[in-house]
């Protein structure tokens, strides 16, 4: 599998960061793709993707992520995550900017 | 609203083509954005995104096409659609490349 998935816990939310490795990621290698659930509150917890990838491969990672509490996507532009989904009240608002600097967005 | 949505109608699915206006896309943008669901079978097509946006974009799109028969985006690149989700039996594969060329997927 040439693309790996790290967890990075926050007090709110959990960042998921992926890493391509040196084989360019083929557009079938999601129908195998396994995030790892079992290290992620997704009833609770807003869950932000982070990581240098192609565009569909964060739509299918939105689309796996559906049922989480909050999604957001890491914008290196924004210097911060942009909340795209939410399913509880407390969560941010859907286009409110997560500030984090690129360093807490991958280590 | 700084963002206009085309519907390319085709027999298997609906495109649907997005192009940015001159002012820059904020983020707070997603909490008002809507797009045509009146001109769309969510029931028995597959939806097509296309068009040059940022990553929070599709994936504020991905999350909100949830319940279409199946999703794909458009990669340039590729020069076709990878579809990332599907709900029905008919439906291509996940990871599998629609092929498109540039101009069926903006006009």
């Amino acid at each position: 599998m040439s693309l790996t998935f790290k967890v990075i816990p926050k007090t709110q939310y959990t960042i998921l960061h992926f890493e391509l490795g040196d084989q360019p990621l083929e557009p079938m290698a999601l129908s195998s793709l396994a995030p790892p659930v079992e290290l992620l509150d997704r009833r609770r917890l807003g869950l932000v993707f982070s990581g240098r990838g192609p565009v569909w491969l964060y739509a299918w990672l939105t689309h796996w992520a559906h049922p989480f509490a909050w999604v957001a996507t890491y914008d290196p532009r924004l210097d911060g995550a942009v909340v795209l989904s939410r399913h509880v009240p407390d969560a941010p608002e859907v286009g409110q900017v997560i500030q984090m600097p690129p360093t807490e967005a991958s280590e």
